[in-house]
């Protein structure tokens, strides 16, 4: 060890613990000392302990809508800093490119559950998951759903090749919803967490103990954890299947997420042939996934299905790119594939490649001159790029179960689409799936069958080419994690990441009182009703259950007239007395549209006011007819609101969401829906 | 053994198993033999295989509708010949009342899942969890979410004391997301599971193997299961835990779904008083949950939470309730009570009710005069109504650890409300708590804390109380199951529940593949355009991607100015020309809803013809401003068709969505939004 070399820090209760070297992590490049761990053993007691004493009371101190806004933040000020994680992350062996994937996919992470968390959830720290149903004949009593923070603490165990994007991945759900996170990255790239983490604290953005760092082993931390905690889990099946069955997990039924390696396919479709620009597409994208972060990525391409009789071309065109990819220090000018993470990874992809070399030819490999550029590589984790052959995936398991973590893929071709689909299902569940194909309906099959089997089915055609992410890459908004060997875990899926943090919970009582545990006014609940029109008062003023009986408007036969005149709309219902009667209303009736229209007017406040737009309308229901005669009447009453917080491109307002029914004069409803307002708040009044 | 005790049988593979008997199985009122149990080894690999092979070919030829369909069917056949099942269930010890929750509230779930994949299921095997996103600039590559049958059976380990209701409520879900079951029921009840499934079977109903029943242990069933295959488990904590560990499922990631009894509670608020309404609703609602099943509910009430100053009068109304209660063979007139379930429990209850009492008071129990009624009940399993008093209960693990299965309830008091909350959580995770309140803020602040500790919270007050279904009363449309010690699954919840048996795909691709994938027309994916207005073809004719891009039409000031006639809103958006310059357009716009109607004359088709109604709209947004001088041009495009089948009380139609995007000459989005038609089939034109 060298004295030089800096000793990595555990983050524990908001203080950087450590100073005593433990063990040496080399750089994948060259072998050379990068960090030391830290040998102080971590007191998880008292990690715990922090987080549920002082940082859990602190985020639930913030609304969903401030935790968002905090995100963004935080990205921001990860992204001005860069560069500084690009130097460290160096020395993982990825390339730029690679490196962008965890350093920029991170922060693009955040961006966008930053975005997310606006968008979808409330200014408080409650989420109604309605609608809400009745439970009885006479409203009095309903049902619905809310998610709840749970009040616990998140750990997360994290995989070796996405050190920074891994984290943050998880990082955003979690914090979005109020757990404070403990992060276990894995030991041999914690290097890049640890400066991702020293950037996050020096930030000052979050409270104290929003992200505790764990450098070393997780000790005693999941036997200490408590019913409302979660686990998460990056890694190798083996792994997630021996901490998942950990007794204090299992004895308090705390919810342990994984995500594994998985034997990930791609099919090339039975309609492609050689002239498809959706062949070369398929090629490429096997190309990539093998040689993009040296392979090393839990979505590759492991198996690439192709129709027997292309079998030879794909391998042709394949052997040809592989034979021209540089690798090497990625230092090194115009190097396009880096080193395996370790030695020891590399000595496991060896010993791995050779065990599915046993009766399965190789199309590519190291023989084929592999030579990588650079100083010292010698001592780096290289590996050349290994591209397998298995002529009856059917016959053997290795294929489909055996999997050599680096830039290593096995060609296996098919009869027909059912087999090719049989093939995929063989690796019994993986993360992703790719189909590329020009025909729809091949798309829909795929997914049809194959669906159950995958996290992500991946569609690839010269329509989407250009835009693809790819294969290899989780999006924020869709789920990543994969049935079966993929662990049975969801992560990301916009909205849907977030929920994993949340409890959801049933709620039952009269309308009022769901009211006030949702937040959201519900039909049958008490109202308010004052002199003042709920149009007329600010975006502070305003209460749940604010509400106005507006006056009365019978309609008559002039206003179907009318309305048809300015509308257009000369619907036999509404105009045609003879066939009306034929109708199951018997009678011409009035337009819905009217009837909108009609209720608007009959609670519009026509004078400038707090009400800036109604930008849009949910969920409109024409649940009985107006006929000619019949008096309609409207309530409206305040349903929703949400405070977004200001932004310095608009005037202050929040978003005001009306229930509005419309009834008739035997008191039935005619018409329901929700109407979006946004209302400015009293501060644009005094900045004005 | 009697000789004339019939043996029950195992339903595998189509077939009736058993004719050996094994274990007799003994009436919890006098100790009868009931039945007996067959000796014959079940072969789970030909039940495995049967479900792969046969059943589920055959219910996935099914679609969501036609399911939902046969599960009406079966619940209607079911409840003609209820009385055969509350004759059976007469021998488990419940009244009339208590299987009343069994048989009709089984069938009520089955008539509930009908109803629920009616309404909310499409007419395919695929259901589309948008909205899509855009994963690109340009929008040729977007990604949505599709859930899609697992292809494998789900396996349903039933707890004793509700073996009608616990296979139904399973049962319901399963069978409408496709998957075959495979019930094991608890064997001292299996007689009543066993009736109903030959019901079920003599129904004919369902697709063969679609619901295969285990008299007897599970053998290697679960070490038989694959990645695609569920096992949900009801019943104690220990199993549970013991199950959830199986290596097979371990190994393979089967989602193991538990619900576990739980130390339930409910909580009398501090601002109830003996004199309000309120105060009777709690007590009978904690004398209710002792009582009904004979306080064999895994949701009752085991932690009555009250204030210190009201507990001696909540005891001493407790104490006269359960002084009167008639205890006995529920054959015997007027007996309100029932036995357990066994012998077994009996002695088991007896044992904790001992632990219990170590340290605590007995409010109420034997000494208090138990003398059960009816002939032979001393050979029952009759257990008398125990209330326990903690007095510290912050100082007793035991009253939240340790549950006794029957008649028994533990009264707690508390100091302020936070401490109620926090007596609360010591069960560590539960079913269902109530809170007895009649101060919304009061329930909130509840549900806020104490949500992640419950898997339902039921709020009673006086408005609710007379339709309130209970604290113990699962519901079809409200989840079931809760965090920690209840085992972390869930299970019902309406749609909640059917998505447990289907898998999340994330799918990615071009607008066409993701239209063709989802059943669902994604903007920017291919359309066709015929010479025949997608409004003047029925049902059957209309395709995904029908489209109609219609004439224009230029607004103008007299639009503006009629439509305010017309509709009576003179909003000064629209009408003031001085108030209109300060908005963020700068000048009068036309009304939204004036867009909207002109849209539909732009694509009304006014002659009668197959579209018999526009019954609602959703998701309208207003992107942008029209102006005076504006020309707007609308398209409609078939987005969703449903097929619901036929019904005899109306004419055969199906239900088609539309999405509409209305434009301005620049050619940028004006409106947004879905409307919702029924239309005709053809059938109908042939049959009028």
């Amino acid at each position: 060890m060298s004295s030089s070399t800096p000793i990595l820090q555990s983050l524990i209760a908001d203080r950087w613990v450590g100073g005593t070297a433990a063990r040496a992590l080399l750089s994948a490049v060259n072998g050379r000392e990068v960090a030391l761990t830290h040998a102080e053993e971590i007191d998880f007691g008292e990690s715990l302990s922090f987080a549920r004493g002082q940082a859990l009371p602190a985020l639930l101190k913030l609304d969903f809508q401030q935790r968002a806004a905090t995100l963004k933040a935080l990205a921001a000020y990860l992204m001005e800093r860069k560069e500084q994680l690009y130097a460290i992350s160096a020395h993982t062996g990825g390339t730029r490119a690679d490196n962008w994937i965890d350093i920029e996919g991170g922060i693009g992470t955040l961006f966008a559950y930053a975005s997310t968390g606006r968008r979808e959830l409330p200014s408080s720290n409650i989420v109604h998951e309605g609608p809400a149903v009745s439970l009885g004949r006479e409203g009095s009593f309903i049902g619905s759903h809310v998610l709840v923070p749970k009040r616990g603490v998140a750990v997360h165990i994290n995989a070796f090749n996405f050190p920074m994007w891994g984290m943050l991945e998880k990082f955003a759900p979690s914090f979005l919803a109020g757990m404070p996170c403990i992060v276990k990255p894995a030991t041999a790239t914690s290097y890049v967490a640890e400066a991702c983490v020293r950037l996050i604290q020096d930030s000052g953005l979050l409270p104290a103990g929003s992200l505790q760092l764990v450098i070393g082993g997780s000790g005693d931390l999941l036997d200490r954890l408590e019913e409302t905690d979660v686990v998460t889990f990056t890694g190798s099946a083996d792994t997630a299947a021996m901490l998942k069955v950990n007794k204090n997990l299992i004895r308090r039924g705390i919810p342990f997420n994984a995500e594994a390696d998985s034997l990930n396919c791609a099919i090339l479709a039975p309609d492609v042939t050689p002239d498809d620009p959706e062949f070369d597409l398929f090629v490429r994208e096997v190309f990539r996934e093998m040689s993009a972060k040296t392979g090393q990525k839990c979505t590759a391409i492991r198996r690439a299905i192709v129709p027997r009789q292309h079998l030879d071309a794909v391998a042709a065109k394949l052997r040809e790119r592989l034979a021209k990819i540089k690798a090497g220090d990625p230092s090194v000018e115009g190097v396009k594939m880096g080193a395996l993470a370790s030695k020891a990874q590399q000595a496991d992809v060896a010993e791995r490649v050779a065990l599915l070399a046993q009766g399965n030819e190789i199309v590519f490999g190291e023989r084929d001159g592999f030579a990588p550029l650079g100083e010292g590589v010698a001592n780096g984790a290289f590996f050349a790029p290994t591209l397998l052959l298995c002529r009856d995936a059917f016959a053997n398991e290795a294929v489909h179960e055996l999997e050599a973590f680096g830039p290593v893929s096995t060609l296996m071709p098919y009869e027909d689409f059912d087999q090719a689909l049989a093939l995929a299902a063989k690796g019994r569940g993986s993360l992703v799936g790719s189909v590329i194909t020009k025909t729809p309906a091949l798309a829909a099959e795929a997914v049809m069958h194959a669906g159950a089997f995958h996290g992500r089915i991946h569609v690839l055609d010269r329509e989407a080419a250009k835009e693809s992410t790819g294969h290899g890459s989780p999006m924020p908004a869709l789920k990543h994690g994969g049935p079966g060997r993929a662990g049975g875990g969801e992560e990301l899926g916009g909205i849907r990441a977030v929920k994993h943090y949340l409890q959801r919970c049933a709620v039952q009582g009269s309308p009022t009182m769901v009211t006030a545990i949702t937040g959201e006014y519900q039909r049958g609940a008490k109202v308010q009703e004052d002199a003042v029109h709920p149009f007329r008062k600010h975006f502070e003023e305003i209460q749940i259950g604010d509400s106005l009986l507006t006056h009365r408007r019978t309609v008559s036969e002039a206003d179907i007239v009318n309305f048809g005149g300015i509308s257009g709309d000369y619907f036999y219902m509404h105009f045609d007395e003879i066939a009306a009667k034929d109708t199951q209303f018997g009678q011409r009736i009035a337009h819905g549209y009217f009837v909108l229209s009609a209720a608007a007017g009959l609670f519009v406040s026509p004078a400038p006011g707090p009400v800036l737009a109604n930008y849009g309308l949910d969920t409109l229901r024409f649940v009985n007819p107006v006929a000619i005669g019949d008096t309609i009447q409207a309530r409206l009453t305040c349903k929703r609101r949400i405070d977004r917080g200001n932004r310095p491109d608009q005037p202050p307002q929040g978003v005001v969401a009306w229930d509005v029914q419309v009834m008739n004069q035997r008191g039935e409803l005619v018409a329901s829906y929700d109407i979006l307002t946004l209302v400015a708040k009293q501060a644009a009044q005094t900045a004005a």
